[in-house]
């Protein structure tokens, strides 16, 4: 028996469940009616012969060549759940012992402040009173949902569906729901009125979703190296919320000067200002992610982008420091304003809000803009459209799109989005030890590479005994790459890959990734496993392996890239 | 006896003899009479256990408890010789069979332009007269050399006892020397007249001396750590010929502006500038470059410097942009000029030539600056009075000292020092395939940390289970450390260091190190190994291992640093 426990815990922490629309959301048993075939079963082998091991996703409703596997999957699994739910860290809304019961009419009782705002979510009451301030996407959009479930909503605004998030819920709790007819589970999963992501953009089918809702996606990685300007329609697309929509005549933005008042300005007068064109490379801060994830087998916080997070593009725009004189912000007079804050139109969910430090806009050559033009075309609604800002060098996080104010202020942004989702902390911190207040939010992305053809685990057709290779590397801060190289033994040697396409721009203001292609040597192999790493002019390099930049927000996420490829 | 040849061979690896003055020659057979007792004998071996090894020097001169240990080692690889020097990958001047003989009267008639000037290295005889417009220190001090034996100057200029310099030497080989009475030896050794290295300051003695002519050294990194700005007593010297001797009333700097002309200025005129007093860290691009040679077993170009090539310090002087302004030099219309190149002074060997790319000196908030003032005293002439560079983020190697010519111009600077000596290439990288021109030079300096106290293979005696262990870490390019770890346990948990002192300028314009500590516990171990490792601003961190970031060069040695303590 000891052993079967054993086993059973081995098991349990190598297969998952997951929603398909979003991978990032683990299942309870009550999930798993709803969702019935929509599921991703997730095996996490481990190759013992050599340590390593290799993520393979089954779709177990559309691969019929992988039912069998799913099956056996299954049946091993079966009376296992109990215990794979028990390895979820964070389980909101269970049932706890020891608690108050309310009844779901009861809790109705709680709507306003003062008589204190209650919710529910799964099993749990929580009062939300005292956090309804602190709530990233605001107060009023937080009270829709008081003296009733949350779930609804969080259905919807599936970025709380994070341990983080759980953390902060299960600080208020209060008490366990009553589940007497009605039952709670009718009330949940209607889709809550008012609050619809039925206005999104039609988006191209090339796009692969990360998440579904909000929309988060790039392309299949090999049409990446097709171009160094990567096309509009594949290029990938990061929302933390729904779009919003805004007409170019409604559109207004007003940049406010701490202290100095604020000016209000539609499109034409922006579009006043001296205009520039530049090519910048977009990368999403947590490019990666999954990766992380999956090779050290710990689970990292926010959107699991693979490699597609990344495209490069031409902007054109304004640059932001012209934008902010015209409102009257002067560069020697108000030093103490060392802080820009970015708050988006407000979609369903709210306005997303982060910000920059103010040094780099100062210098017009770090090419900081407001943009309405992305390859010679207007914006699209998921890029931005009317007007979005652009930080080159810097995570695709604070490039805000939509944008409606613009704050030059002494104080830091307070937001939940700029405070917390992108922090690199160390290997040491965890979400319980966790103190955001430690550190700056990321703004420069570090040195990295990556393979973008072929895929890891694709099986290539070859003639000849060489493989061709294809992939991006890029660095922040506005340095250029001056190497990549290739190894196709696991580093005991490499070979430089040939730059294909690089920018021209001299350092410090080189924002363009470089496209890079090499030739490997398969030495008549059937199985190749084959290493990227890439150099900086700074001389910074990327990190061999995941250990010891693991980091609970999934940011940085630059080790070696390392796939295997098999060959026909 | 194919087992006993192995041996040797592997003995020969790891057995190496170098003389006291300059660990980086060395020495064949010849040499060891000369140098007598003056001598190194270094050992590396290999615990095989566990595939590390550790560097021991033991000085058998002066160290009289090792005195056995050299004894064992000099009879063990007694008869061994032939095969050590074999090692040695470039032997120059050695005899070559099938070249013709040239009596030291035949070279003496060598001794010009019009009859080919011809050099002798050893037993080698050369025709340098194609080499002349190309030697970095000038033809004019090459020409003293016309018709008689190099061995003289190198003695003194020792910075060409490297391999790559062998490398070009032997291109120009035309024969062997005749050792027909009177023989070379009594010629080589003599120090040459007219060059003498008998002009150098006095420095502290607790400068420890990587090489002494030119003069390198720094202090006992221990000392480092006590003061956020490090001593001038005690700051590293960095020197790359004799130290030039100018005084404050002849000193004169002329800034050419290409195809605008030239300005001069005395002292007084540079400080009629606007100044400033700003605190940055001074780095050598070679920094940690003994251990990488040690680590990976591998030749390595330059000075080899341990940790302590690094220094904190507040400099007083005005901005280069300022100085180029007043000598005519226009931003506006001079868009074509990209490149800055600096000329020293020039000592017995000739001017330090070197430059950076004109772009970061355009923003004034990069700090470059031309300074007379270090730590509030003037400079002194081993760190460049009466007038020096500094470039803030970038290598030591372009803070030139006793600066006498700046030149805004189009092209690069093509000086030996620039084009060859502080270029990053990879591991694939060979003094057989190295193609200088396929890189720019090094300027950022990369994420670094080291531990500064104790130091490796230290032995400490603790009380209490903590050991105090600090250390300094630094990122170049206007960025900031935000995080030292250390590990007691090969990296398998780390912890997070106090940064004691940081700079409070905001990045991209921190120019200063962080000093930290660490309390490790050291779990009642008699021996300790200890890893630090750091992350910057742009979160960038350091290699784990030398082996993928090897280089010819011995740049960029950003490993994680690694040291082993006795405790008791």
């Amino acid at each position: 028996m000891h052993f079967f426990k054993l086993f059973v815990k081995r098991f349990a922490r190598h297969v998952k469940l997951f929603p398909r629309n979003n991978p990032s959301q683990l299942l309870n048993r009550k999930h798993l009616k709803k969702y019935k075939k929509n599921v991703f079963l997730k095996f996490l082998p481990i190759s013992t012969s050599n340590k390593r091991y290799y993520s393979h996703k089954f779709d177990y409703s559309r691969d019929s060549k992988s039912i069998y596997k799913v099956i056996l999957g299954a049946a091993l699994s079966g009376s296992l759940f109990v215990y794979l739910l028990r390895s979820v860290k964070v389980v909101p809304g269970e049932y706890k012992k020891g608690l108050p019961d309310y009844t779901i009419e009861e809790v109705a009782k709680h709507k306003t402040r003062d008589t204190r705002v209650w919710v529910t979510f799964h099993k749990g009451v929580y009062d939300i009173t005292d956090y309804l301030n602190v709530h990233p996407g605001g107060a009023d959009i937080l009270m829709m949902a008081a003296g009733g479930p949350l779930d609804p909503y969080w259905e919807i605004y599936t970025q709380h569906l994070i341990d983080s998030t759980y953390v902060i819920l299960e600080k208020y709790r209060i008490g366990n729901l009553k589940l007497s007819p009605p039952t709670p589970k009718k009330v949940c999963y209607a889709p809550p009125a008012g609050l619809p992501f039925d206005n999104e953009p039609t988006r191209d089918p090339r796009l692969i979703p990360v998440t579904e809702r909000p929309f988060n996606g790039g392309p299949k990685s090999s049409l990446l190296v097709e171009d160094f300007h990567t096309p509009n329609d594949i290029f990938y697309i990061r929302n933390h919320l729904p779009v919003p929509r805004v007409s170019a005549e409604d559109f207004k933005l007003t940049i406010d000067v701490e202290g100095a008042g604020s000016k209000t300005f539609n499109l034409d007068e922006i579009k006043q200002l001296p205009h520039r064109t530049v090519t910048i490379t977009a990368q999403c801060g947590g490019l990666r992610r999954q990766e992380m994830t999956d090779k050290l087998r710990k689970d990292t916080q926010g959107v699991k982008w693979e490699i597609n997070g990344v495209g490069n593009a031409t902007w054109t725009g304004v640059a932001l420091i012209d934008a902010l004189k015209a409102a009257g912000y002067n560069e020697s007079t108000h030093t103490d304003l060392e802080h820009l804050q970015f708050t988006s139109y407000h979609s369903a969910g709210g306005p997303y809000v982060t910000g920059i430090p103010i040094h780099k806009v100062l210098n017009p050559k770090n090419n900081i803009m407001l943009c309405w033009e992305m390859n010679g075309q207007e914006l699209t609604p998921d890029h931005g459209y009317p007007l979005r800002i652009i930080v080159p060098g810097v995570i695709g996080a604070r490039w805000v799109k939509q944008i409606e104010k613009i704050e030059v202020r002494k104080e830091e942004c307070q937001s939940h989005w700029h405070q917390q989702l992108y922090k690199y902390f160390g290997p040491h911190v965890t979400l319980d030890n966790v103190d955001y207040s430690s550190l700056s939010p990321v703004q420069d992305l570090p040195v990295m590479s990556a393979i973008l053809s072929p895929s890891d685990q694709e099986t290539v057709v070859i003639s000849g005994n060489k493989l061709p290779v294809k992939g991006f590397a890029y660095s922040g801060g506005g340095n250029k790459i001056v190497r990549v190289e290739v190894s196709n033994n696991k580093g005991k040697t490499w070979m430089p890959a040939k730059l294909v396409h690089t920018g021209s721009d001299p350092v410090p203001y080189h924002f363009t990734w470089a496209l890079w292609s090499c030739d490997v040597p398969t030495d008549g192999k059937r199985c190749i496993e084959i290493w990227v790493k890439a150099t900086d002019s700074a001389c910074n390099v990327q990190p061999e392996n995941w250990e010891h930049i693991y980091n609970i927000r999934g940011v940085a996420c630059t080790a070696f890239h390392k796939i295997r490829v098999n060959l026909k």
